[in-house]
């Protein structure tokens, strides 16, 4: 008997997958959002802010979502702007509007333990969020497209052999990025096949489980 | 839209609850597995072994599996026996057994922060037998006669509020502990309460997530 | 024999309580501030700021202190102010002048794990404060009037058996936010009494030992 | 106004330290010890076990502890013992024992991130033998004659400048040890002096607070 | 200019690698004693115990030492023995001798979060017999046949691409468990590779750092 | 035969020391940047603002750096800088350029369990910016003048025997801190005595490892 899956869990509902900019939820769980689309489930994929190359960029991501089958969208749409320039009650304010009304049965964003400083602000208006509603929250591994080790300690995993392939083509829409500047994303197929090894499948996106909540 | 349920994720498959001794898995997890039980699914209550009053504590056990619905088992069967009295190899020897003949969907154990030495070694000896298969695995709260307070940060939360009586029935079983010796066992619905709030529900148990995987 | 008291520690000095917004004292100490102003000590309730409504709320944080017995302040007094509109260092020497002039002999404040940005703040200005002179250093419970669990490891217990009720009388005071918000706070009645439970009392606020100083 | 002490605290009743073998209490705790009995509190030193040369390293303890102002005791008395011999309930059942008979307001004893597998395993037996009365639980730093770098993050500090020769004079008292073995102990006058350093006093031993109950 | 070498570090010493049963080392270090023991470094490979096949798995422990070009020792030498049989202090006083003998200047060991207990136990072990003499001490990754989820953190990386198919082929002499068992050890060429990313390389090996002393 | 030294890592390389402000690396690692520049090692101490007397603080920082044989740097040059006073990026920014331009092998800093707010951010900025390449990374204590006790768990060390007294030299350098404000460093020495003790040496100062790579 196979193992009840993620999209099982959350049929009929909305999935809020958060990133702090273009990119960081495809390399993140690109395969996940994927997988949840794919069955049916409605998956908002929210941007906070596109810090440079606003018109390139916003395109890029629109790409992705349609290669993933998400509903992207930019919070601090209309032109580049920058996380650190909101305060972070702000931030949370936004985060808070975006949850009243997508009313999201789970949400997917940073973690804790990033090094860049706007994953960080994310996760933690992220956690906040939670004054407004209940959701499954879970962190997803530190993204980066230049490799820099930081711990991240995974307790949930997410079988993506089935979605393999348009996580990267998703990735891959971000041409600015890993293109023009050279940079290689194949870690990200390496990373999921170790991931994989670990529970049994050929690919799996790992998650840290903030909090889950069973009926 | 409710919750999804811990049941729907179990359904047609079966959840091995794991306990150092009598009282444990009603203290810790009673609420969740009278839950699951009730929705038809096939729970395993294994005690690992009676310390002593062998006779009389079993006949409690099986009480007490008779209120939540659970199938009991005694991995130490026949006599007191302590866990000290094995060596982790063959403790660990006799949970492999345990999930090779029940194919366990998940499993709900100890946690590493327990102050019984005991349930610790329950906890570690449980964690290696994932080597034999695939589960999803659980940690419950510290479980105690009398209060010893020690840290436990629990991520998974499951709704007991249809079955927060059963677990204190459950509990009152064991007679020899709670009557004879007089302990006070309204402590575990204060804490159900103080986590139901928590997660905006009457009552929960409190789990941490050691690995869940999504197909 | 009974248990040494909080208030024959510090019997004769003063104890700084500080929050970063009017009821969070109440909701994380505010047992402890009226169990040591019942004992004779001088207990200062510093607010760091008034984010919004600031006549209104300042009454209520006047009034609830007059329960509590403390000596209410606000430190960005005269109007609604926002804690990151300050730098680090500006609260870093709003929190050494304080110091300097209370002389507390105990601080209690946020600790470093609250979900709130601004208690995270307030918390590490305080550690900072230190610098000025020793004082023994708390830290109380996450503070919110709508539920986000997040970890907190306590290490020290305040029976506050004989002041719950004017704990929640304090809260009470805050009517704007628990009467107009329609928000509930038995929560921490509950709490106190889990955390009452594990170290023999009726009731008990739980806090986590920064430091402490024995002569 | 000087800082409450530690005795104050406990005037009037028992303080218990517990060491795994001969010379632990001092390298740990000796001017803790000797400060207390100072102020005419009982001091019951137990030490678990001898595991050599019992006639002579019995005598050094009985020596050291009459420099200490302590009441020695010997939980494996009779002759040379291995804690590891004992099983984990038998050790918990032993400390059961003495905390039954001393009834402490506070025991201080190993902690668990000692590296010495016998100070560990003390540590964990008296954490749980809190189910048998509260008491303030305290740990003392990793002691080692030969120095091995392990964490310890301490969070209280006992002023032992009028008791810091007297704690090198019992450390001294197990010449066996330190004389025979030409081992030096100058390393924990340092200790001190950083400790006290910390907290703005001459010297200090510092703790981690397990648990502290106020009244 | 080149990354300097983990051999140059340890010319004209000796590294000590410990491994509580066969093949440990080679999952976990077998590309770091390749490379070592290539630049002419004298490397102990030490295996604690064997538990089965005596004749058989020290037979194939050898070939692999071959390959590496490491000093094999078995600790518990002449017939099947399980570390659970000695006590702590006992294996404690294995590796002291062991130390003694060998003075190495780096020693790699098994880590504390591994989830098989005799690895733990003999990390610990290793831990105390930092007592005997000062050496650099570092943990390497969970070890197993069959993937476990546990924590482990790296903060050092040795570059092993010169030596990753040595590596392979040192755990594919023990032929009795790779291939007899049918099992698979792909993950670790996976694993390397990612590790590898992190740091600008082909394939690397991940330790922790325990302790690492400059002159 | 000695233990290898941390500059025979980096002939004929660079090493970077980062500091906040003016004395926190002659604080933090005064003896080892000496050590290094003895050996002719190129040490870069970048110091990245000067938050009040601009001119005598560069000033007592270039004497110090002549003392300390190292190459001073201050990144907010030409006047009174607070670091507060930039966004997390635009340090990144500088010191993405730094590593650049100075091409370190090593980089050396503040760690992430400072009290001080700015240094905290320096660590953070400096994780970030392995981006730009490959480094080794150590934190190194937290550095104040008035002790603040905050945890920090080294597992380097450098033998700075050779150097203390330059390093007190160094420090003392900074008359504006320690004379005109009357602040006492001796406690550095007491420090280091204790770090040596811990590995054999008379002085050594303590060093976190982030991260280190070998060939």
């Amino acid at each position: 008997m196979p193992t009840p899956s993620f999209a099982a869990r959350y049929l009929g509902r909305t999935v809020l997958a958060i990133g702090a900019h273009p990119d960081d939820i495809e390399l993140g769980i690109g395969g996940t959002v994927a997988l949840l689309a794919a069955a049916g489930i409605r998956v908002v994929t929210a941007i906070v802010s596109v810090p440079a190359e606003y018109e390139l960029r916003s395109a890029e991501a629109k790409e992705s979502a349609a290669i993933l089958g998400s509903e992207p969208r930019i919070l601090l749409e209309g032109g580049c702007r920058r996380i650190e320039d909101l305060k972070n009650y702000q931030l949370v304010g936004l985060l808070d509007a975006l949850v009243r009304e997508a009313k999201p049965a789970a949400v997917l964003t940073h973690g804790p333990t990033d090094f860049h400083h706007d994953h960080v602000t994310v996760y933690h208006a992220t956690v906040a969020a939670q004054r407004v509603m209940q959701f499954d929250l879970f962190s997803y591994v530190p993204t980066m497209t230049r490799p820099v080790p930081v711990p991240f300690e995974p307790n949930a995993y997410v079988d993506i052999s089935s979605t393999m392939d348009k996580k990267l083509e998703a990735i891959a829409a971000h041409k600015s990025q890993f293109y023009s500047r050279g940079l290689a994303f194949e870690f990200y197929r390496d990373l999921a096949r170790v991931n994989g090894r670990m529970v049994g499948v050929d690919y799996a996106e790992a998650l840290a489980v903030d909090k889950i909540v069973f009926a």
